[in-house]
């Protein structure tokens, strides 16, 4: 196995004679790539038509003298400010015409036709420099697309694009208006013009809004592919790829691109439970957004900041075991000034490797020695949940559903199922299914013929489904479908949908604006919807939240039923035996933790899973390697189904038992 | 007594063979009525001057043909998005010049002399097209005027209209200037172009503010009252309302209009007090709005949602109860789209009868079979309490003092008197008041002449009154008086106020920002104003705060005086024998939720109510029948002066008591 | 000694016959000063170029005849709404061109050429008008400039001088983009038009946002300075100040007046000990800003408010005691109308004296007889603490810092440092220290030569200076220092620090959004960073927050070190015996409050401080008078090492012990 480690730096800022010395100390501690010229773009064109890469071919030089290989950016995330101010055109602009202004990052438009034009040929202008150096190892385009001070862009190049757009996708008005069902409050256009982009965050028209989310993820992406493109003529077998895509729909985001690359700090998960489920869940992301695809860590803290116990090694096994080899540290040295003046540098602002440097080097080598020898293969789920962003932006239309309810209800998911099989593969619904034995599926309102069928497959051959809420019920445009639902899905779940409803999703101590959490009441009285029934042998009993319906059997077996309301003695958790597989659907959107839990182990238990794993731990194998990580506050202890030694050298039990401390790894060589 | 059940729906978004599917079901429910095309103007008016009203026509035939009535809207809450494009004049307008946007709803300005002529020919086209049709049974007006995103309109058609507007109440400048005593802060105008409209929620000059206020609810009224006159131009005899105004002054809103829609949820209400309270005195509002105006619930749910048990019967008997007989509920089908996709329908998006439609149809036939062969007049109360929007206005004007206060205080108001009375007549204070035994009027700052008369005849007839705070301190601009108060009152309440002080109004817990609860601190250390006394012979203790003033007593008795501070020993409570009656003042914006409950109790004594009725319970009379709920988490019971039979079948003891389970109702015939 | 007191007034709203029977009151009550004219300008000039003062000179002519003088303003705070209609380019503007609105007060840009004709004009004719009446006091230039709600300025006029004071600074744009190291995310400038201001509140470049500061509080300054230099050219010896500068730096802001007025309500402190601290801290600083600057208390208020016990005599001592002879009483009689038609008056709107009024005039007698015939030279105190504006903002540059933590760390120092030396002179770093014999220096991020050169003198010659945190590692752009720090400081601290990292400053209960509260943990547990020690022979622990260092230390001896984290076992805080005084530093931004109290508390023994006061107490000498106040919610009792009787008449131990109710002060002439 090869572990790839590199950091982050800023020659624009620095004189040749520090990047040598820099680039000595960065050898000494093992690393072997540097990333940079990301946000360079007033240092490589400093006047319009007037460009300087001297600078960078200088530190490709110096820093190959060392051993170390250069990924380099387009620095398309920060555009200088001769162009703003020339062009303000390519700023963003709200809703009602504010432009956004330079200074911070992500101020320009994806959209904009003449900041495109400029992205790309700064691009190409950079490939075709260093299109003969093999020095370059890979390319990032821009950084961290969409993190951005300035959401969403409303620009009069937005507004037209989006018209295209949709000509493009609806040929129509009148196909449009039907698509939309317009006629709601007024709403059917007579005209293309008439149309404006609506927002995520204050939208109004249930399918104008999931279309602008559509549209302003195809954008972004498209302007990350355009400047791939552009490196691709010049350099046609570019390894090329960026970093953290936020708003847009991750698997169009990374579809044409290389690598993927998490940027990941431990300091801001604070030791909260559900901040580090998240983490862990985004970890298992980036690892499965496609296959082929490489995923990397491009930026990760080694400096301890907060918590103050320094858990880098602990992080970096998990890196390690997740499949990604590639890891990046931000970063070197402090930027003297600007928004970032402090951060996780290596090398603090005085200029000496001191106690962070000299923790760095020690823990490369230290892990080098241990893995660096061995083949591993990628990592290896059992079972998989679904993550779709667009089901969660469509699950966000409408009145009062909200997309983050979905994210952590998929993060509860994640969590309880991790407890059964170690790791979860969070994966598209455009994957292949094939690999697991067990899927969860978080509410999926629009589900295609195709899918289905590929559920149906799933199952028949043996696979384990469960399924949940509004599931099935919306068209592929955001719509309510006029018929009994889940469609496609009737015969698979053996179950039919003829009435639903929304519940309320705000706790009474929380305003209307508030977002709802995952956390329904654990209040067993009349002002919850409590549902019962036995799992695996055992008295379930838990309340419900957010959305319910009613739901005939036609063919499964029912495992709980409602206890009160109006829908008291109808049937809950349903279970149908489907081919070689089982089916299972609950008619909630969200329930309470405990009951989430038993429902999920249940599933995992008629997938074969028996492991039981305490909440917050993770143990996921690569080949003979097995990797286990504790992220309570707490030392944990439970049994295995391996015999192995633990690489790190801590005592093991013979019957597979593994003892960790809170926030501990272990690596374990499997017999 | 006839009772009058409808629903909502929307042809437009319908096939002619499902609205006849509908109609069926709708008549085998019992529903008599339709309201229809609110928000339909695309489908109305497609593109300008082309218009469309055939599928209404369809639909009133369709629905005719199930012995269903039609109540048809004007659609102006929603202009369509040719209109807004094409005419961007008609959209509000934030102070800074940011225009709304199409999408949502009631975007469009009241004001708007372009989008008035817009609306008023709808409303005479539509007029036109069913003027003799007797199918139509009533017209409505717009929907929930004031309901919008977007909530106050600066553009220059509101500034220009807003001038107008004080010249025409004013003649001069020199008269406005001194109306409004604009020499603080630099404030006096030398031309009319110079003056723009004030804003209620960031308002600075208390006068500008309060005119501002009034404009406002002006335009808005007219806005209603054009459409309702172009209507009535065509019909004569037109039955014409509309619904839950927002915003502007009720009383003036449907001075003009037939009926007043009152739209109620439940489902926010979630078993909070507070909530309930105020719920069940905007009932009560709106049934008191004007003699001859029929009240109408325009919107209410039968879908459970949340709470999860079924109230809909509960809330039914309390509408009937409070003199409503027109009972529509929302809606009949989900909307395939938009904001509103999931909302409280009677049938799912599926569109077949279900749950929820069962229990309507069962819960009309109950009621039915009930209440629907008897004579029932309007309900009566024998105490009232004022509420009065435009006091409301004047007080939230100035630095610190609140509107949201007064509404607060008024609910607390509400609840303690009903717990006398039963139920509560909430008026306006131009109302007849001789219907009364006991008129609660909570601060009124500024007291007319005519009023104070009207007060005096009600007191020396035999009334009590109660009032308190800054009553009668302020002119009809919302200036503080000049002299001593309270104006036009000192004969009556037998009182003098000199000197009165702002106390603070922020809990320490809480930010400037927020806005004062009802809640002054019960602690009786030297931090809290502490007053006491005797009351019906008991001894009462209790704190105070906002507002306090020194009282001097002319011919008054005193009841209560101050603990401490500077006004230790002066009168706080004082009650004075005139006429035949008594009025009682004391000198505090907001005492302690037990203080004022002993206060109420003991006015409520001296006009002779001995009912003790427990908080959360109402108690209301039509002819013979008696409504009884209970809207407490907990059972209840209580003594009446009434005997009789529960025509629900419940058990009734023999002395009049009650006994009511928790969210439970009781209809007795009484003897 | 003489108390100057005085009231604030508004002729504008009055006749001259309510003048005069203000006037005889005023005189009745002890007053002798008048302030009026503020906010007056639509009164002073009706119309462009139309101006009347006769009204002013009428009321000084009144006044006068009752012996009292007048302080006249120049009416700046509240331009009048023919100036905001003709000319809005006077009006601020927000970053994306919204323009503020007349109405409130302060909405006009300091910058503005235009403005500032007007206010120039204004101050000169009005001096002009009154340069021979010697009833004429003092002059106010502007009210509370910078309290504004629209806060900072970004108009074309703004964006042209911000240039032009960089063209001047930095004389090329490769000195400023040298300075500001601009390579940071694409920020070089090729143009001085692209440059743009920056914002506090917003900021993201730090040395950008550093310079907007800079230039906003010298805009501040210089639209005051100009007014008042325009009244001095009229009349030479003119005594003129302002009041409650907001924004700006305090020491730039007054350094041309002659007095600087402190607006102080203690209504706002609600008995919360961080408020009272904060305003105990503000008084001091007010009273040290620069030698021979007089401070007054420009507004107070007499009115209880709330709180509701009357401690005008608490705080009137108080004022005293820490050199305020002049005290304004704010107002006499509330203004009819506007924001603030309900405050703290007097006289209440009815116009005639009652409670408040009776309990001024007994309070002055009282003071005038307990006070007035002595002769009290002003406060001193034996120890300081630098209090700089600029630190603060430099401290809140780059990405998380924020200045409100300094505000609050500096407060806590305070609050530490009074327990030992009972008064706290707040100077700037630009002051003499050699008055002191100890000096508490909070972080100071950027350390000049001569200021370091400054320190090792005071520290040479017997004075004991406490450090900490990130001081002297920046630049004065704001940049981070290239070298081992702190900067000058490393011969005088015996120290070097070469490494150090910011560590997370959000409670885990706090949304990024909010600001620090200055209150690490005080768990003892592996989620914080403790050190520990021994000072004065006691074992002392603690936990740090938000910033830490690695130390070196070359010559100090280290009193207290890490027990974990990657810093275990280094220096945290060290003592250096330099000449005859001690330097102080400990690595941290943030202790918890018990850590600070015992460091200060051993520097104060170092500095010979031996005395020991409640936390919440404050005593202060003039001559040979001391005053006493107790804060706290409860008595207290300390010794002194004075001897002396209290000449409020209350009774004092013989061996110095101060016996004192919550909120009660003493007045003790010593022996």
């Amino acid at each position: 196995m090869k572990l790839h480690f590199g950091t982050a730096y800023y020659p624009e800022e620095m004189t040749r004679d520090r990047i040598r010395y820099d680039a000595e100390l960065m050898r000494d501690a093992g690393l072997k790539y540097v990333r940079m010229v990301e946000f360079a773009w007033s240092h490589l064109e400093p006047q319009e038509d007037v460009f300087n890469f001297q600078w960078v071919h200088d530190a490709v030089d110096i820093f190959a003298e060392y051993g170390l290989k250069s990924i380099l950016c387009t620095p398309t995330s920060a555009a200088p400010a001769w162009m703003c101010h020339k062009y303000p055109e390519i700023l963003r602009m709200t809703r009602t015409g504010e432009r956004a202004w330079f200074g911070k990052r992500d101020y320009t438009c994806y959209t904009s036709s003449r900041y495109r034009d400029f992205a790309i040929r700064m691009a190409r202008k950079l490939a075709e420099d260093f299109k003969d150096d093999a020095r370059i190892y890979a390319w990032q385009i821009d950084n961290e697309p969409g993190n951005s001070s300035f959401v969403e862009c409303f620009c009069p190049d937005c507004q037209r694009k989006f018209r295209d757009y949709l000509r493009n996708k609806f040929g129509t008005l009148e196909n449009l208006n039907k698509a939309w069902a317009t006629e709601f409050w007024s709403g059917e256009f007579s005209d293309w013009d008439e149309i404006e982009l609506d927002s995520y965050y204050d939208g109004s028209c249930s399918c104008r809004q999931y279309e602008s989310d559509l549209f302003r993820s195809a954008q972004q992406a498209e302007f990350i592919r355009v400047q791939a493109d552009a490196i691709r003529e010049v350099i046609p077998g570019a390894l090329i790829g960026t970093n953290n895509y936020a708003i847009a729909d991750r698997y169009e985001g990374f579809e044409k691109l290389d690598f993927a690359g998490n940027d990941l700090y431990h300091k801001y998960l604070k030791y909260k439970p559900e901040k580090q489920a998240r983490f862990r869940m985004n970890t298992d992301i980036y690892r499965c957004i496609r296959p082929g695809l490489s995923s990397w860590i491009l930026e990760t803290q080694i400096a301890p900041g907060w918590p103050v116990r320094d858990l880098s090694g602990f992080y970096l096994n998990f890196y390690i075991g997740h499949g990604y080899d590639y890891i990046f540290f931000f970063l070197w040295i402090d930027h003297p000034s600007g928004m970032e003046k402090n951060n996780f540098s290596i090398i603090g602002p005085a200029g000496k490797p001191g106690d962070k440097y000299n923790a760095l080097k020690k823990l490369l080598q230290n892990t080098e020695a241990m893995l660096g020898g061995r083949e591993l293969p990628p990592p290896q789920s059992d079972c998989a949940m679904i993550y779709d962003y667009r089901a969660h932006w469509l699950y966000a239309t409408g009145s009062s559903a909200k997309a983050i309810f979905l994210e952590n209800f998929s993060r509860e998911n994640y969590n309880m199922l991790a407890q059964s099989a170690g790791s979860v593969a969070c994966i598209s619904s455009e994957a292949d299914f094939s690999a697991y034995r067990l899927l969860v599926f978080p509410i999926q309102a629009y589900v295609s013929k195709e899918l289905a069928q590929k559920l149906e497959d799933f199952v028949s051959s043996g696979g384990v489904l469960l399924m949940n809420g509004r599931t099935g019920l919306t068209d592929e445009y955001a719509k309510n479908l006029p018929c009994d639902g889940p469609q496609y899905l009737q015969r698979l779940l053996g179950i039919s949908i003829g009435e639903y409803m929304e519940m309320d999703y705000t706790p009474d101590n929380q305003s209307a604006n508030e977002l709802p959490a995952f956390s329904p009441s654990k209040d067993f009285d009349h002002r919850n919807t409590i549902v019962s029934g036995t799992l695996s042998g055992e008295k379930v009993r838990g309340t419900i939240s957010l959305w319910t319906a009613s739901l005939d059997v036609e063919g499964a077996q029912v495992l709980m039923t409602f206890e009160n309301t109006l829908l008291q003695g109808r049937p809950f958790l349903t279970c149908n035996r489907f081919g070689k597989g089982y089916a299972l659907y609950y008619a909630a959107d969200a329930v309470n933790k405990e009951l989430l839990q038993k429902i999920v182990r249940h599933a995992s238990r008629l997938a074969g899973f028996v492991e039981d794993i305490p909440e917050g731990c993770d143990l996921i194998r690569r080949g003979n390697i097995l990797f286990a990580s504790n992220f309570n506050q707490y030392p944990v202890e439970f049994k295995t189904k391996y015999n192995g030694n633990n690489i790190l050298g801590k005592a093991l039990s013979s019957d597979g038992r593994i003892s960790l401390g809170d926030m501990e790894s272990a690596v374990i060589e499997i017999e």
